[in-house]
């Protein structure tokens, strides 16, 4: 190698691996979002962070990496046995780790030279992450000891298949031109088609108990825990976002900017929604969930637009926000105290969508996707229109997968463990005053 | 360009969005300080800070970098047409974004080859927390409504003329020769004489509904906020001053050092003091007012400095603040429970003078101010004694015409809304118990 | 230099002062840990936080870098007049600020060209995260104004000997081949030999006032805080360990990986040690714990082990853990409510030791280790059986040192400022309620 490649090679590599820093801190912050948005006092949130994070290190070094990042068995999966459990075992010799490169990370794929370790941190964060979405929408439902045999599946298969569809370059669907920036699929869509297996599974327990509908689960907003974790989930989405072209270049520097100008021209444009809408100030809850829709709108296109489409972006946040919300909160087999799915659903879904809009060819190849056509706001033509149907076909794909895998999952648990489902208020009561 | 250019380009890039990030941690950080010092269970401060972000991001985008960057019309104010709103709107070919570089960061200017993104990110960040400042000390009485339009002033123009005058290399202050290393004046002094025309709008509306002297905010110490508050303040001010160099060099880590040490001395001195003084343990308010004294006053003079400069300059922190809080405290027409006037006001114009004495040539060369003296105590002599002139000039200039600027803008916004001021015990009481 | 050496030191003094600012995060966090564990009101916990950063800052650039990192006088201490009071005094030609090299960066010893800011940011980072640790056990018990005077001493010389010895490429037992890679025994076994002196001059004081056995600190959770603290004290871990190869090299992303894995593990061993155990759920605590453990044992050696290696420590953790809190918790002379002992002092050096069981050469190599030979388990035979040897020398040396030295140091305190033993039911109760 030259030293201009070992040097771009070092730059990349840091620049991965302080963004996967970043992206743990996230993981930590969604945390604290359930301890802000449902009460302070509510320990179980806080140990099931713990152990999404260890059991998502331990798995994904297992195994999981393999799955999602090996070379792909038929566009399908990554080998499970490509490299020993644990990164190479107690070899001395693995490709990109001490020295050598691993294998998509080379001219003739990603051509990056970002090591293992960076690469393997980086992207279990993220796996981290997502089971840390799907785990709100079970918060105080599941029990805990169901979600942690459920958090080793996951970890092992559910989030590892869309990750070997669509950021392997081995994939099925990255090998038609399904492109995913940061996760709008991968991320946000597959956590909630994870989440709808779950509440599922519960309705079907609650109503074989005589409910006529879901129990609500009551919400007690502390609000310096959640204004810290909205703050410091955006302060990690700058790991998560930039972070995603693996690379320190032009393009990471401008993700940062698509990022922040999307949450926060999102939150300006939810709080002017609802308060043409009401009359009233919207409160902090509509706050935090203005920039976290405006941060998963923009994830899965953040590189591949122009910091103006951003804004754009951010502007239709507001009422796509609002009105799903709305639909939703209709819905009475299941409780959704946290907006997952106005938010991570139809966010993530949505954006991924816009790829087919707002993409614009210079920016695409600057993040590394050069297949990337011009987007249909961008005369992107029939070309653009062709990139529509892959995403709505991955989409498709993703959350068809992603759903059966996690039901059927639930499904064995509540088999083997007498039902997934805890009652809450007898067995996990609110503390009477916050902070205990 | 050379690879070492490229490489060197890359790494101040780099260092600059990094810095950036922590500089965005600080605005976090002080809306966590006002709930430490005046009570956790006060909603509208946290929501301020998001306001704060999203309103900064989103307007700087629109034209306040441009006013404040873009070169300048007649040394006055960055043309506000130099680039399309939103940084280049959808174009793809902006100097500086995907290629090319930013006016200022070429040869001829700054020579650091900083890409735009980074650029505005840091800038932005600062911006943002220089009106949190300016936040503290409207906390509880002024409007939340008038502080939101008071706030898009502010990204327009009222941040942007200091910064253009002293930052900006075609800034009439910037061209006689005038230097502030990372904000003593820009980011301190310019958020206390903004601060300063808003309390006096607000007691002149206190007088006419017959008030003698202004109410006292009360304070409702959190120590575990206000703690946590101060430290990720310093570490997020690892950002803001070593991030000022706006380049990865040896001042770079030169700067860490003095900010850290300066604080620290700080602390030592004040709390030396107040303990002479009252022979009494002076409590965790005056732990966290060392801290930020020591920081303010390193704050202008960081990158010129050695490192027993900063600490002597730590020690005078103590008395100076010491001094002035006694001082501020005896005025009836405002109430400053935060101590923005004594620590950012003072703190920060005193650094300013400081650079007149303190500054040794070889340090503001390695920061890039190669034509700034010797210090007077540095054997500095006519040419110390010039730029202490300068400096001062530069304090009446923006002093003066912040303060001019942000008093016209809250009485224009008070003729349209009926006043600024809100009776925060009847309209925003605080909360009977914390943590609701 | 040659371009590529210039290149290479930039990353590596990037990387190390980033990694300090991670470390000083650590700091910050074991305060906030205490917080969480005696009880959110504990106000003294706070301030003895700040106290520790500053005095470390201040004391180590006056002085104890010198004392731990300048050239050594027959290897047993860094010469204290190397460099002028604080890193050169007002000087501006200091090796290693603006230009040049410190003594042990250049070739003759470590060759990683890091600067002297980024250097002693790092070590003075970790200088005040085990004072930290120490103030944890003497927690309500001691008197502030004792530990104020015992910190001066704490970062003179209590601190500095073990690292000159072990971390100076001069002091004695790295030059006959000892390794501790990120201090097992230089941070977690020190700090555990300074507490276990302190302790025992408590001890003797409470015994004079007529105890027979040292009244228990009474433990108040507070779950927000702890959790908080526990992945804040791991995102620092970041920065600790894989800050401790001094470079970004290979050998930096491999030390994140072996850091995180090992402390997954470890959380998920105690977890299930404790669970079969008792057949309930372990809690929060244990937790914390869990993950804490595992980070303290894989410290010494991060940065000579395979990832699986890292595994396999982890899995032991859990039951070490398990039984020496048991043995501790039958000590009645003094009250361990943070787990000091059974985690920083039993998991340190147990980790030094493995260093001769567990080390591959090439993962040594890489963390500019090469003297290191195999471990016992990899076939390193009699070399491995030597290097056992020098590690348990070592941590005797040290062991026996600083515990001499910090019960002088407390001995002496006490005999000027009548005993160092507070009273905390008198003089500082714990609040009704938390939060205030």
């Amino acid at each position: 190698m030259t030293d201009t490649t070992v040097t771009i090679n070092l730059f990349n590599s840091l620049w991965v691996l302080l963004c996967g820093a970043l992206v743990f801190l996230m993981t930590i912050s969604v945390g604290l979002l359930e301890v802000g948005e449902l009460g302070e006092g509510y320990r179980k949130s806080l140990r099931k962070t713990v152990i999404i994070i260890c059991t998502g290190f331990f798995v994904m070094a297992a195994v999981g990496f393999n799955t999602a990042f090996a070379p792909c068995i038929g566009g399908l999966i990554g080998n499970p046995l490509y490299s020993a459990p644990f990164l190479g075992g107690f070899a001395t010799d693995i490709p990109g780790v001490l020295q050598g490169i691993w294998w998509s990370m080379g001219p003739a794929f990603f051509n990056i030279g970002v090591t293992l370790p960076s690469y393997f941190f980086f992207e279990t964060a993220f796996a981290a992450v997502t089971l840390a979405l799907v785990g709100v929408i079970a918060l105080r439902k599941m029990k805990l000891s169901s979600f942690c045999v459920f958090s080793v599946v996951y970890f092992v298969i559910i989030w590892n298949l869309p990750a070997a569809w669509i950021w392997n370059p081995t994939g099925w669907l990255y090998s038609i031109g399904m492109r995913d920036f940061a996760g709008g699929l991968v991320v946000h869509g597959a956590a909630a088609a994870a989440g709808l297996a779950i509440v599922l599974k519960i309705w079907q327990e609650e109503k074989k108990k005589g409910f006529v509908e879901s129990p609500k689960v009551p919400v007690n907003v502390s609000p310096g825990w959640i204004t810290i974790a909205v703050l410091l989930l955006w302060l990690g989405w700058f790991g998560f976002n930039p972070g995603s072209t693996l690379a320190w270049n032009a393009s990471a520097g401008v993700v940062a900017l698509t990022t922040f100008l999307c949450a926060s021209t999102s939150f300006l444009s939810l709080m002017s929604f609802k308060y043409l809408e009401t009359k009233k100030d919207p409160g902090l809850i509509y706050a935090a969930n203005g920039i976290l829709m405006g941060l998963i709108v923009i994830t899965p296109i953040a590189g591949f637009v122009s910091p103006a489409s951003s804004v754009v972006l951010g502007i239709i946040c507001g009422p796509l926000y609002g009105y799903f919300e709305r639909f939703f909160s209709k819905m009475r087999w299941f409780s959704d105290p946290v907006g997952l799915f106005p938010g991570h659903l139809v966010g993530g879904l949505f954006g991924v969508l816009m790829i087919a809009f707002f993409t614009q060819h210079p920016f695409a190849v600057a993040s590394g996707n050069g297949n990337l056509p011009d987007g249909i706001l961008f005369g992107g033509g029939t070309a653009a229109v062709q990139q529509l149907g892959i995403e709505a076909l991955g989409i498709v794909a993703v959350m068809v997968t992603v759903f059966a895998i996690s039901y059927i999952t639930v499904w064995l648990i509540g088999k083997c463990m007498n039902g997934i489902t805890t009652d809450y208020r007898k067995d996990d009561p609110l503390p009477a005053e916050p902070g205990k």
